[in-house]
């Protein structure tokens, strides 16, 4: 492993978090609120940490999956430990191991909160909460890449395969630097129309940045207590539940649309899913649920139908309504979205509609290879052939997602809550969701988890973000064999240059 | 597809079928009930259409993997119509589809019932239902290849991959007909010995048969409404929690036994896996009620942590306790169990260990292929390695029944029932175990359920016992393409013979 560039790439997300904990200190600054402080301080601890670290840049630049796949994994678990820095020294969550809770739910842009009561924080708190769901939506190591330039060695591609969901992940442009960048500006642009948007439904300003934010990143915490149901409006809740729907769907359809390959957008196989899907739940849950929840009103139920549809398929969480009272057909078609999420590529979480595609082909072509043995089978993704390689990695993807979804159930379960509640907060964390079923439903919260449970669902929350590999590599102690060595010969060599220095 | 052949098989089961039906005429004579006449009737009837279809033997016998996944869901369906037959004609179950329920539910080994009491049956019928566990579990075509002699064409090992649970079929010796003639008298001769030690323990004779029956095919009806926890002796029912477990051994090793192989016999990986599962729910299990719910005494936790453990990892579902009143942990603790089910090449359902230590190594694979991307990766089990078709099967398998899962339980929720009784429920028939949790636990039954429901249970039952290929395949439109033509071609040929004839 390349343990220089590993530190050396740790060292600019640093530099990066505490560029963006300069924005909680001016929210902190204008309220007048003297939690700014606190934000400043570990502003100066992240860049020195970072600083330090990039001081000089590793000469070595050879850099393999696996070297990407532990950086993403340590990037990721460094923001979340930092994150949560301000939210105990504030006092605001007192146990430091709630803050990480928060600050994982935040970054992996789950949406998942411990709190009981949002409404006690204060502003720059409110303000930090929601942008990291912003920065963890497009993935911070996506933001390195296109601001900082990282010569070769193939560092980028590795890091961005590592960072970004989907089965598989292609560039829209040649240069991964300048594909990065073409997602951060079409994200900005797009997060930038909700917020006016918002402000032209009389939102007030603050309001419309943090929910922009948490739609963006389709993360999910909010400012008040009742969520997106606070703002009685059906414009306001309507420009949300579009937003979420849009931030689901792959960015390489926007970047078309943006080349006016109209056509070729359009026919995207994952995108008709997902609006089939989409407009399949709606309508399924209107119908069950406009006698038995809303007195037989068509058009309240298919709003509240749409925005939870919107809000967990997209996996962002944010709720107008306790879909946690509706029946059992509804619960259940919102706990199979969970599992599906949103489009590869898109900020979203889940297994990913292309996932399931390719999942559902794959066993029809099994059942058709029983039915004519001799006919080649071939599984397509818009029209193009999908490689052995892609296939097995989906499966094993499926199987890896069930097993931690096991094994977390498990461990969740020692806390003795009911199985809906053990279950779907297990769901709705891995799947970066937030809110799930019982005591954890859109007007519940996280918080009566034993610290054991709560350090199961942040691991989720990570490994879900990235799905499953950076982490499980990180953990497997096969990547860490030479690293004792690496260490050894490191420190003898170093000490041999001391030797030849002093002669 | 070779239809004649598949006429012919069909006539077949239909002539066993009658055979069985035998039986519980004797029983009903013996007994005096007048419902010996209904079972006489449907024994007749099974015999005319079974002799009229077995007269000729088609001369054609080119046999390929669909006609053999084909005959075998058109012999279950079969068996399951006619099967139900007596219960409805004695009146014991006025509502024929309920009758298939209980019928497929006997001969798929699930055990799930719609009866509220099952006291209330005549003798014959009791022996019927719990007869039907014991041909279904090593399987009707198996039962047909050891007796009758097929003829080449394959037909032999197609039947027997289709019908026999695992993910790779293996004959214990060269010929099929001996591979199937062996498994039968492992099979019976084990049941035997079961019903001897029940006979020892002082359970009556009608109860030690019927007992071993449902032991035996891993089926789970009970004679008693109490199920096993009828019988209050600790020797009863460690007699039974041994037996379940035996049977859900894959029989392989008991033919290594015989052979006197027992070094070979204990290496078996699925074997070691098997009871390690077992061994780590039941000590959880135990810790987990004793206090909760055995006043902390540790032996009948134990005891009956035993019981419900086999019974459910075997996929028999016989019951000593009401298991729906223990802790949350236990009860996730048995519907993990549910899903993974017993050995492959046993009588039990579920996904079956051995795809589960397959879906484990081929996902570590994967993980290590990211940190070691040249090293050659290769699944072995039992030290033999693992083809990738078989593997390509085995995550197929899974992706297919967690499909059949989410669709059967999106189906099943329209009943609005709690989402514990749906989804245990289906999950309680798909891997053929009978109770659930909440409505269809240990002291429930499936009578709530509406038709439609009970319908795709059914399906359920038959697909998870046939390991979903077979049932699929039936259901699958390219499978009949053809058939309309080659029916078209026939009766013009039919013609033109006759004409020839006349001429």
């Amino acid at each position: 492993m390349n343990y220089f560039m590993i530190l050396y790439l740790l060292g600019w997300v640093m530099n990066i978090m505490s560029l963006c904990l300069a924005l909680p200190v001016l929210v902190g600054l204008y309220f007048g609120e003297a939690e700014w402080k606190v934000y400043a301080i570990v502003m100066l601890v992240s860049l020195v940490i970072g600083v330090l670290l990039t001081i000089k840049k590793p000469k070595r630049n050879v850099f393999y999956a696996k070297d990407g796949f532990v950086t993403v994994a340590l990037s990721w678990i460094g923001l979340s430990l930092i994150g949560a820095l301000p939210f105990t020294l504030t006092g605001e969550i007192p146990f430091y191991l709630d803050a990480v809770f928060e600050a994982a739910s935040g970054f992996t842009t789950t949406g998942a909160s411990i709190l009981t009561d949002v409404e006690a924080l204060s502003q720059c708190s409110l303000f930090w909460r929601s942008f990291t769901h912003w920065i963890g939506g497009m993935g911070v190591l996506v933001f390195l890449l296109a601001i900082v330039p990282l010569a070769g060695g193939g560092s980028a591609m590795q890091l961005m395969k590592a960072e970004s969901p989907g089965p598989s992940v292609g560039k829209l442009v040649p240069k991964v630097r300048y594909t990065a960048f073409i997602l951060y500006a079409i994200y900005f642009a797009m997060t930038l129309i909700e917020i006016v948007l918002l402000l032209a439904g009389g939102m007030p300003f603050f309001d419309s940045v943090t929910t922009a934010f948490g739609t963006a990143g389709t993360g999910g915490f909010a400012i008040h207590n009742a969520s997106i149901g606070f703002y009685n409006s059906y414009y306001l809740q309507g420009v949300v539940t579009v937003f979420m729907i849009l931030f689901g769907v792959n960015f390489s359809v926007y970047y078309l649309l943006l080349l006016k390959k109209f056509g070729q957008a359009v026919k995207s196989e994952e995108l008709r899913w997902y609006l089939g899907i989409i407009s399949f739940s709606v309508l399924c849950i209107t119908l069950n649920i406009y006698k038995a929840s809303f007195g037989g009103k068509l058009f309240p139920a298919f709003h509240h139908a749409a925005f939870s549809v919107a809000s967990i398929i997209s996996t962002t969480g944010f709720a107008t309504t306790d879909f946690n009272n509706w029946p059992q057909l509804s619960k259940l078609i919102l706990v199979i979205l969970m599992f599906i999420g949103a489009s590869a590529g898109s900020t979203g979480g889940g297994i990913k509609v292309s996932r399931i595609i390719l999942l559902v082909k794959s066993s029809l072509r099994e059942i058709s290879s029983v039915i004519h043995p001799r006919g080649v089978k071939i599984v397509k993704l818009d029209k193009k052939r999908i490689d052995h390689e892609t296939l097995r990695g989906t499966t094993s993807f499926f199987v890896v997602c069930m097993l931690v979804f096991v094994i977390s159930a498990f461990t969740v379960s020692l806390d003795g809550h009911d199985m809906t509640t053990s279950l779907t907060a297990v769901a709705a964390t891995m799947n970066n969701i937030g809110p799930g079923l019982e005591l954890v439903g859109p007007t519940g919260n996280y918080s009566s988890f034993s610290p054991l449970s709560k350090i199961v669902l942040i691991f989720d929350m990570l490994a879900g973000r990235l799905e499953y590999f950076p982490m499980l590599v990180l953990f497997s102690p096969t990547t860490w064999k030479g690293t004792l060595g690496a260490v050894k010969r490191r420190i003898l060599w170093k000490k041999k240059t001391m030797r030849q220095k002093v002669k």
